[in-house]
């Protein structure tokens, strides 16, 4: 496995890989690497003849108050991660790469950035798609893979991908819990141990939600009351956002269907962590 | 040469090519085509063994009150320019096929389009990136042509290009003009007969500046002063600007220097007409 820091090798690399007819995996991510991020390479593995993992902490995507500077980072157990799970190449590139001096471009969209994080994060998914855009066009996998924690996010980036005309198609993959519940994410490492009990609530929330519309619950408001009420009944969470939202355009609904997106944005202490399930 | 309207059939055709190992060029243009795009188109022709040229009036880079309703086509002639000068493919879209319902994603940048055309067309360098993004996507060219008359565009462009590390070479080719000098341009065809002469103004302003340029004038501002006054002389002229801006950002500059653009744009009744030139 090889680890590169520049655009030019990396293009350079992939050259020589499309000559020889090579498929391309990628998997975008910023690192700190967990089951969540294994479970997307393990899926680029099975699926194409080469697979790159890129591990690059964006600052485009965060806001000015949010956690650019604490974002956590272990480059070598993320290599040890991808090496195990059979990458062959790491991109890891430093801002300054991705962001030269006289860097103008964006790229964004209306709609699907409107509601949930991007309510909360505003200029957030400008950043994941310029950054993504990015990606795709130094890397020109031919699938990319993403969680589906973040499902806005992957929303975001597929009609980026339909809309832009790229040719890649964009593979969205369960999201992975802890054995107790709580989905993966590089952030969990920001919770002490009281809070960690306390960020239970979010996966106990979602899997309460994903009972009643099995049960048939398909009005949004009640739902919604009674996830709203079971977060609020534990004192160390603070919602940001109970919303159910068409999975397509993340458009507010009011009634619960097939593809309807129940999402959860929580504070625990300073932690902001987010959950979902997709009706069915 | 074949003409296509979908773009599932341009991605067939171009999958195709690239696995024989073509070199693809790319002239994007909103057709009626003039000798300014037959150059480009034989530029193309000279230095790719395939040759693409889209004609696409491109609603996004209008404005409400522009001549989107009125913009001139003639398919006819349009397709046997590009069959005498040997293009191979013509890509011809519908507007609801480059943008369908809820497409929501855009392509811009900053500083670059916050002068010049970009300061009097809100919106129309927003409409050019995401259009030419979408083209880029489609076609997947080697190499792709643009006119130097539209120098801003061509700046911004080549600017997307390299921020968003797309794989595409920009050529931008050399102003063609009319025997008389006035730049060529599908919309001098709005011009009345005593119009087209008044139209003179900007050739003959360009080529005054140039030469004021080439004597050793180095102050933008008595450069600029000398040409407005110089358009200000023709009662049919109303000045749009006419600025000196670095040839990179576009942003004004106060001393002439190698690769200072100096572009004008200039009202001949209600046709709106730019012309350049770059300071070496």
């Amino acid at each position: 496995m090889q680890i590169v820091s520049t655009i030019k090798e990396v293009k350079h690399i992939v050259k020589q890989w499309k000559i020889e007819g090579q498929t391309l995996g990628f998997v975008p991510t910023m690192g700190y690497l967990h089951e969540g991020h294994g479970s997307l390479i393990t899926a680029a593995r099975q699926e194409n003849s080469k697979v790159v993992v890129s591990i690059f902490i964006n600052p485009m995507q965060f806001g000015p108050t949010e956690d650019y500077d604490s974002y956590p980072n272990d480059l070598e157990k993320d290599r040890n991660v991808c090496e195990s799970l059979g990458a062959d190449l790491i991109f890891h590139p430093a801002p300054e790469e991705m962001y030269p001096k006289d860097f103008f471009t964006y790229v964004d969209m209306s709609v699907l950035t409107e509601e949930l994080c991007g309510l909360n994060r505003p200029g957030h998914f400008r950043g994941v798609c310029t950054v993504v855009n990015k990606m795709f066009n130094i890397i020109q996998p031919d699938h990319a893979y993403f969680g589906q924690k973040d499902a806005q996010q992957l929303a975001v980036i597929k009609q980026m991908v339909k809309d832009l005309n790229m040719n890649i198609e964009v593979i969205g993959c369960p999201i992975v819990r802890e054995e107790d519940g709580l989905a993966k994410s590089s952030r969990n490492t920001y919770l002490s141990a009281i809070e960690r009990k306390a960020a239970l609530i979010l996966s106990k929330t979602i899997f309460m939600g994903e009972n009643k519309v099995k049960e048939g619950e398909t009005d949004a408001k009640k739902l919604i009351a009674a996830m709203k009420a079971n977060i609020e009944a534990e004192p160390m969470a603070k919602i940001e956002y109970v919303k159910a939202v068409d999975g397509l355009t993340m458009k507010q609904t009011t009634r619960i269907k097939p593809q309807t997106l129940i999402a959860i944005a929580v504070y625990i202490g300073k932690t902001r962590l987010i959950d979902n399930f997709i009706a069915h």
